[in-house]
Parts: structure tokens; sequence; C-alpha cells
């Protein structure tokens, strides 16, 4: 195997803003990531692929209330575990269908990620989930359900929930087991399902762990060589949305980490991607890449998108 | 490793009946199920579970449906899915913290069955799904969703979908990899999310099918040794109700075969058990089992249950 690769890949990417996330919107959705993740097949990549949920495990939050005179809503871990599988089988489904001619052999695995119960995220959610609504409607949902709810990028109102620091993927042999017997492996879908450990009884935790800080976590304990941050633009940018706005090809993990403490990356967005490539290349991945769908292997050979490598010299000997 | 069990367990010993289902009744349930696989590791067996989730997709499907001014539906194989992500993540943490002091490996695979569309089962459903309604409830909810509803078991009216026959298990080789690997697989859940292809080309399928049968396509195609179905009663029983009513504690597959022809066993619970063991024994397997979760290892040592097997002199060579 040329390289193992870790790609991670938004929940928006499967329910875009503005669609009402119907199956086929998803299976529509997935189509250019599985397209992304032939090319690394026939670039000769192994595969692991990590995808958010943020929209379907909030749709699932609403429909379990809605029910709730019925049958009784599960907890939101066990939600985020749904969505594992709901996405896992979508993703594995789609790839399989897109890589025409080719024998693609797929794992997609229950995957649960540690988290720590004193985490401050628990008494500040910041975590967006399920649709957006107008404001009058947001409020109602909080009063109504108990929720915490905010605006989330100037699209609307969503609930929030908290988003604790992932410590450590419970699966992490089992995927590397996989991907070394040559599955592509879908896991710690939604970030991974949270639990905490009690003198070592594990419990779920209502928490929706961001995807991206998983993947590193994912990424480095498995050994990967690259870790791909997916996301709806072709680059990093700099000053963004000013008028010195520039774009950024290559930066070295310690000039990204400088970026992000001047707080050039937005918390909700960018900031959790450049704070898992700083990891992720400080504990000795290869290089770290932030770019779109559909250049995903041009980047990973350093022909676009934006590159976090761990030094200069590390820049320079692309790819 | 001693040998591989398959174990399926019915998702009706997850969510009991009476019972509304809630984390904390299926994560109690579960706990039956994680001892008797600790003690088959005790022993020195590698294990695949297979459970079924007819009260669980049969709620997610009532919920979908309450909150369909909210959020679209997603169909009923992507439900199929979800379930493999709940029961399977609660399987697992059940499992490591059932077995203490050992340290349990588990992976929980997203599972994909092959179905034929020319089934005569889409057009007689027979698999009943989710609560139990009074009748008059029942036929207001088949009205209202179009369902086709029936009795079951005497215990009330329950929604009824197409159950097709499993024809091939699509992650066969991840699962027996895993197992190979040291790992105690979680697969198949639900009796696999029913996909069809057409060309190659893998779609979703609205169904559930018999997690009995899907357990049997797994063990006879992952080559493992024993098939244990798990069930509430500790044996196999011939004129069951009447006045003739006699256990069984060993019968050839042949035997078996022809007492399901002579209709010794119902269709909707030990009827689909016995096919499943006399196609698992016939396809090369070692034995199969019938027996009440607590009694699994006896069983396998040919102290309980009923044991069913390829021949009369396999049955003496106990175990």
């Amino acid at each position: 195997m040329k390289q193992t690769v870790v790609l991670a890949l938004g929940g928006n990417a499967l329910t875009r803003a503005g669609q009402a996330g119907t199956h086929d919107d998803q299976q529509a959705n997935a189509l250019g990531m599985a397209r992304a993740v032939c090319g690394l097949l026939d670039d000769g990549c192994g595969v692991v692929i990590v995808h958010g949920n943020g929209p379907q495990v909030g749709a699932l939050a609403l429909q379990q209330e809605e029910g709730a005179d019925l049958v009784p809503p599960q907890p939101l871990f066990s939600l985020g575990a749904m969505t594992q599988g709901q996405l896992g089988s979508l993703l594995g489904l789609t790839l399989r269908n897109a890589c025409a001619g080719r024998a693609v052999r797929v794992a997609s695995l229950v995957t649960h990620v540690l988290v720590d119960p004193a985490d401050t995220a628990f008494t500040h959610p910041t975590k967006p989930i399920g649709p957006f609504f107008p404001p009058r409607q947001a409020q109602a949902l909080a009063a109504r359900r108990g929720w915490t709810v905010g605006e989330d990028a100037g699209r609307g109102y969503r609930r929030l929930v908290a988003s604790p620091a992932p410590q450590a993927i419970l699966e992490a042999d089992a995927i590397r087991s996989l991907a070394d017997a040559g599955f592509v492996v879908v896991a710690a879908g939604g970030g991974g399902i949270p639990v905490r450990s009690d003198h070592g009884r594990l419990t779920g935790v209502e928490a929706v762990v961001d995807k991206d800080l998983a993947a590193q976590r994912l990424a480095s304990a498995t050994g990967a060589d690259s870790l791909v941050l997916v996301t709806d633009v072709d680059h990093v940018a700099l000053d963004f949305g000013g008028t010195a706005q520039r774009i950024v090809q290559t930066m070295t993990a310690d000039e990204a980490d400088g970026h992000l403490r001047d707080g050039q990356f937005p918390p909700g967005s960018m900031g959790p991607k450049i704070t898992a490539a700083v990891r992720f290349l400080r504990a000795g991945g290869r290089v770290a890449v932030v770019t779109s769908a559909s250049h995903v292997l041009a980047a990973l050979q350093g022909r676009h998108g934006t590159r976090i490598v761990a030094s200069r010299a590390a820049a320079e000997a692309v790819p």
C-alpha cells in the first residue's frame, strides 16, 4: 500500500443547508466523497473515512421527541450510534456503486470515543445539530425541550449540544486490523459515540464529538500517513473575508498554530480542522490537507488545496 | 481458538414484550447475553453475535412518521442500519462492562445482506416490528400509514413488513478477518440491511430479514463451527402445548427437517431457528443449538438445550 489516508468528511456535506435531508439527498451528496475515495484507491492508497453527523443526529433527536407519546426517546449518544449505522451503510453502498469495475471492500465500524466527564464543554454547549429554524420557532423548541439554541453561521438557529474533546478511539485496533487487511474503513462516524470510563466501566455520554478532532485521534492512533480534512472550500484562507484575504498553499504546524492563536480560524468551522492538523503532525503524521472533495488526490500530490507539514524541509519534499 | 460460535439473539430479548423499550430496559436485558458470551470467551471460543431488531426498528419507524412535519422519514432499510449502530454499541459496551477483569475486544460491523427482489415475501409481509397495539389503534395506524398489521402471538397487533430470504452476507470477509484477529464481532444486526443487486449496483430494499436465517448465512460463509439460536425457552419441544409435549435433547438435521415439514414449529418463532439449524448443518456446520441465554455454554458442551447435528454418529461424539 502506497500510504494510508484518513479522510474527515462533514455531516453537512451529506445533508446540505437548505436540503430537507431525505435519503435521496444524502445519497446524491455522498457521490462526491465516493469519487474522491475511488481516486485514492486507484492511486494505491489505503483509506479510512470519518464522517460527521450534525444534521442527521439532530433530525433523529427531533423525531424521537415527536414520537415520545408512542415510544420512549433514546439518549443522544444512542442517536449518534444510529447515525453511524445509517451513514456507514449509505457511504459503504455509494462507494461500492461509484467505483465501477473495481471490487471495493468496505467495512463500517461502530466506534466509541472516550471523553472526560469534567470537560468544560459540558457546561458550554457549542456543537450545532439538526435543522435550521427561524428565531421564534427555535425559542419555542428551546423552551419546550430544554434545549440550548444558537445562531449558526448566519443561516438560522440550531440546537447546540456539548462537544467534549476526544481522548481515545476505543476501536483503534479493529480499524487498523481492517485497514491492514485492505478494507476501506468507515469509522468514528459523528466523531464517535462518546463514552466515559469510571474505573473501566463504560457509559454513554450526552454529547456530539467534533469529527475532525476524532479523525486526528484515529489517524494518530492507527499510524496513518495523511489526514485529509474535507470542506466546502478548496484552500485555507488567511484574513478571510477581508481586503488582505489570501489562500495558503503550504504551512508548517508551527505557522498554522500561530494563525490559530491569532484568531484566524473560527471555532465552528476552520478552527477544529487546523487544530486537528497541528495535533496530527505533532504526533508524527506526515501531512495534513484541507481541501474540497473534488481535489483530495491533487492536494495529497501537492498540486492543490492547503498542505500542512511538520517543517519547511518537509514542505519542499513534495509529495 | 477452541471453536468459533455464531450466536443469534432476538430483538425481543433486548426490548421484552410489555416493556416500553427505554435505553435502560435494553441495557438491563443485554446483560444476560453479555454473561453468556463471557462464558464462551472464558472457555476459549471465538464469538460472532447476530442480534434481531424487530421492536427497535419498529419504534424508529413510528418516531420517523411522527416527526414527518419537521424532518423527512428515512426508508426502512436505513432504519435497519440505524438499529445496527444502536444495538451494536449497546451490546459492545455491555459486553466490555460484563466481562470483568478480561479485556474484551469487540467490533460491531455495519452489515448488508443480499435479497432477491422477486422473493414472494414482498407480496406477503410476515415480519412483526415495533410495539404491540390494541386492535382499534392498530387499524387506525394501518389506515393512516398504509401499513399491513397482524396479530402477534396473541399479545396484540403489530405492523408486518416483508421478510425476504437472505442470500449472501456482503461483509462476510470483514467479519471473518475480525474474528480471526480475536475480536468478538457483532454483525448482521436485524438480519442485515437488505439490498438488491442490479448488475452489481446495490440499493436498499424495504424489508426486515429474519436474523436466524441471516445468522446461518453468516455462520456458513465464515466457516463457523457452531450456530447457537438463543430463545426464551431452554429446549425445543415437539407437540408443543399438547398432552404429548416432550423436549428434544438431540436430533439430526434430517429429523429436524422432518418435524419442520410436519408443521411442528410455527413460522414466526421456532420455525426459522430449525430451518437455520438444518441449513447450517447441510452446509458443513458441526452443531446447531437451540437454548436460552443462560445455558449457551452448557448446551454447546452437550449438557443442556437442544442440539441438532449432521448425523447420529455426530450426536454421540459429544461435544
